[in-house]
């Protein structure tokens, strides 16, 4: 009866929420890591390559959503006991590295890193469970210019990787205003860490989201609630309208500092009354959440971070943490002020939350300003690429000692995505050069003269499939992207040449031309076998010129 | 009673088996992987890189050695039931990828991949759990064309990365040439597949140790067993005598053809008796199973791969299997040799085996032949950094359908501490230059002037720490291996001056002079503000050519 069944073949599939990258993707993004290592490593920061495997002591309950428990990553048991998992960020990993190497490794510890890191999530569109970070840090400096190093070394490497200057901002706020405003507002009481860890968790998702409901949407969820487009309720935070406002005038900071820069404009710029009144006008876009229209003009620049500044000593006179976040955010203007990052750059925004939980004093934010088209066509902001903050608390889960630390991650993806959109990662990947099989028997000769190409720098192959049927080595080579093809049958041989054709002028021709007009163009040339090299580098000169 | 404990603090501690990787290394490695990637892309392979995670299924049990059960893997149950596992190598992950995109992927497929694969062993000394693998292979071609390419381009791939030619051998072999000659032994009956691959395996597996153990050693393996200098005991295939020398002959094929070429030597090199003497003495050392000393000399280079394959010829003559993989040695021969890799950089050798079971014709392996000291100060030869083979039947697990390929393996980890015992990795990275802290209140001076420095790309960075001890700020420049540090008090500031300590020099003359005297030398300079950014490139530059 019992017949041994085969086994089933296996199914040939990604498993769900991963991905496989080809041929151009890999390369440019290395060619992005490459860029941005560059700028890390001129700013004094050290490569780090932790191992991707961590104790799941070691990662702690770290992971971004406060709410999630430690769920979120890959683990699984070793024979003794121990539980190990995939490193779900770069940042508990370096927290690890430096309490296990603080003896040997130099204070402050300027560290960059690139990877993948995994997620345990459910994976959704464009939602993956393993993805690349490139993060910077500085462990063991508690002073202000460690944020705003990063902050500038952050504008740099935008730039460096080939996003504009005017495409991108990097958005500063500090965890201790908030806390601040939050303290004056009456809404918290500081005296009950954990309910006020709690509470705070509820206004930052609420006033995360401004960017996506506008300030009413954010209003609604800091009091009784908000219904979405599709009818779903979310619950409130049943705050006071007077707490409210005094929390919607924190996070709408900036604007009121454009409306007073708007109307000063309108009083004093006699010469530019254009200017001034279109300023006015797009003060009035405040609500809408869009810096865009609020951008400070040049004559400005030094100005604006400051008045900002000052709007938010304003807000929190009263609370003693909240005016000490004040005052590092003063000093991150300034300094980066000096370096010449005007707020055209960066600039002090009190709208900016960041999700985690660990954050301890300033957070920063990059994005993206330039517009793309979403799914329904609608035009949007590309939006966020990175984001970091300080952290004191991280190295002290180990080592009983606080140390200060403050960094930046990259999301490497979204961010190559973004210069796929500005059409910055250059050309389509050139294919190489293939070398047809007219005669199987003299594979030798077409190796040699593959081995001729490549050693004058020549991207180069032989076909190495069945080269019985002709027009599949032309159907091979135009699905490799291929230049060119060279040809070289018997009586090519005899006669000591070899057709050469131009495949990217041969595909424009066909485009253009029926088969016949197309057999007379020029796009296939016989050289003198002693020519090749010359004649393939001469027409791919011509292709790149085209 | 039952009052919280405060939970433990987790151990900072890298998981058992696993290691990081700290500055230079990494950029050491990067640099390397580039070299690899430039090659591989000349040759026309395109990038790839999988999902670090696969199904277990996916993966199957195709791990190195054949003794072992599917647990080598890490892996861990999902939600829905399913397991998912690291990678143990970026083979399997390409059979699934080919399997899965063979309708849109050109055939033949190239592809090189460069990764960290993750191995469930028990660690021990220098065998660790997580390390780099690089790969090239090509999917979907029976052409020996492949399999020469991969050894060329392996070849091209060594020099390329700075192993200079001579000290390092592409050795390749064919897996059919070897079940031949066990055929014609009379050891094995290949009607019997499963008892064939067992039987097959222990005489891999006792062939594989002829480096180690030396001819005599491989003879007691595969007869009665043999005794380790401990006294432990191996058992023996207990193959006869005869089928032994059968097996022999084989094994030691290059030895007899350097015998007889050596012999020729004596007869006609008049012109060179030394040599000649000097090769038939070499001759005699062919038991030591070392190639260093059987290489042949230029004159001999086109015949001597060819003289191989003759020899091998008449060991298989009897066998159909046997005489396939001669031809294909012959074929991959004469396409090295007319693409002028001749035998002092790839040659047929009968004696590799590679361990992996799902090798089905050409096998070949990289080795170093320059000598390193091992651990107990004694001489050998560097060994084994890449190997590969041909292995069609991986794509098979998927599809039902046999798809030839062939690829190698380049073990990241050793060629990169081989080129730092040839001394190919560059010299220490430099730190950057270290601009001190002399009145915390002008930490925007500071950093204006190092953003000075980087955009003159210079590799600089503000001090970060406390700067109240200025002993500490040049303690952590010398831990950075930084090359000068720049230092602006009030006094300087009112002067319009910077004193600018080159650090190299200091240390150099510190070696050799008292303190006293060492205050006296030119390794500290003043010069007026603006000259800052020239005094440090001339400082640079005249460190560069020390």
């Amino acid at each position: 009866m019992a017949k041994t069944r085969k086994q089933p073949r296996p199914r040939a599939e990604t498993p769900k929420g991963f991905r496989d990258y080809f041929g151009a993707d890999v390369g440019q993004r290395a060619d992005m890591l490459g860029r941005i290592a560059g700028v890390y490593h001129r700013y004094g920061f050290e490569a780090l390559e932790s191992s991707a495997v961590e104790t799941v002591e070691a990662l702690g309950k770290f992971l971004p959503d406060v709410d999630r428990p430690n769920e979120g990553v890959f683990a699984w048991q070793e024979e003794d006991g121990g539980w190990l998992a995939l490193r779900y960020d770069l940042t508990a990993p370096l927290a690890r590295v430096y309490a296990q190497h603080r003896n040997e490794l130099p204070t402050p510890y300027r560290r960059f890193a690139m990877g993948p890191v995994w997620r345990n999530e459910k994976p959704g569109p464009g939602r993956y469970r393993q993805f690349y970070q490139c993060d910077a840090d500085t462990v063991g400096s508690a002073s202000m210019a460690a944020d705003a190093e990063i902050c500038a070394m952050l504008a740099d490497t935008l730039e460096a990787v080939g996003i504009p200057r005017g495409d991108y901002l990097i958005r500063v706020n500090n965890r201790k205003v908030l806390n601040g405003v939050l303290e004056v507002a009456g809404v918290l009481n500081p005296s009950d860490p954990e309910e006020f860890a709690r509470e705070r968790g509820i206004v930052l998702r609420a006033i995360d989201k401004l960017d996506r409901l506008g300030a009413n949407g954010v209003r609604l969820l800091l009091g009784e609630g908000r219904k979405d487009d599709s009818g779903d309720f979310t619950e409130g935070a049943r705050l006071s309208g007077a707490q409210i406002e005094t929390i919607m005038k924190f996070v709408n900071a900036k604007d009121a500092v454009a409306r007073q820069f708007a109307t000063e404009a309108v009083e004093l710029d006699r010469d530019d009354p254009i200017g001034a009144v279109s300023a006015l006008a797009s003060s009035t876009a405040a609500e809408s959440g869009s810096w865009e229209y609020l951008r400070p003009r040049s004559a400005e620049m030094g100005r604006w971070n400051k008045a900002v500044v000052v709007h938010l000593r304003d807000l929190v006179h009263n609370s003693t943490i909240g005016a000490e976040g004040v005052d590092e955010l003063e000093q991150i203007a300034t300094l980066l002020d000096a370096q010449g990052y005007g707020p055209d750059r960066i600039v002090i925004d009190p709208s900016v939350v960041r999700g985690l939980g660990y954050y301890t004093g300033p957070v920063y934010e990059a994005e993206l300003t330039f517009e793309i088209l979403d799914d329904k066509g609608r035009k949007r902001q590309f939006g966020s690429v990175a984001g970091g903050g300080r952290y004191d608390d991280l190295v002290k889960r180990f080592t009983g000692q606080a140390v200060p630390a403050t960094g930046v991650s990259i999301g490497v993806d979204r961010l190559l995505a973004a210069l796929r959109e500005k059409g910055r990662t250059g050309t389509a990947e050139r294919g190489p050069v293939v070398v047809t099989v007219m005669d199987r028997d003299r594979m030798a000769d077409y190796q040699a003269m593959v081995a001729e190409l490549r050693n004058a720098g020549i991207r180069a192959e032989v076909y190495l499939g069945n080269p019985k049927n002709f027009g599949n080595q032309l159907k091979y080579a135009d699905r490799r992207g291929s230049p060119a093809a060279v040809i070289e049958g018997a009586d090519e041989k005899a006669r000591g040449v070899v057709q050469v054709k131009d495949l990217v002028l041969g595909a424009r021709i066909a485009e253009n031309a029926t088969l016949e007009e197309w057999k007379e163009r020029p796009s296939q040339v016989e050289v003198p076998r002693g020519d090749l090299v010359e004649t393939l580098q001469e027409m791919l000169a011509s292709q790149d010129q085209a």
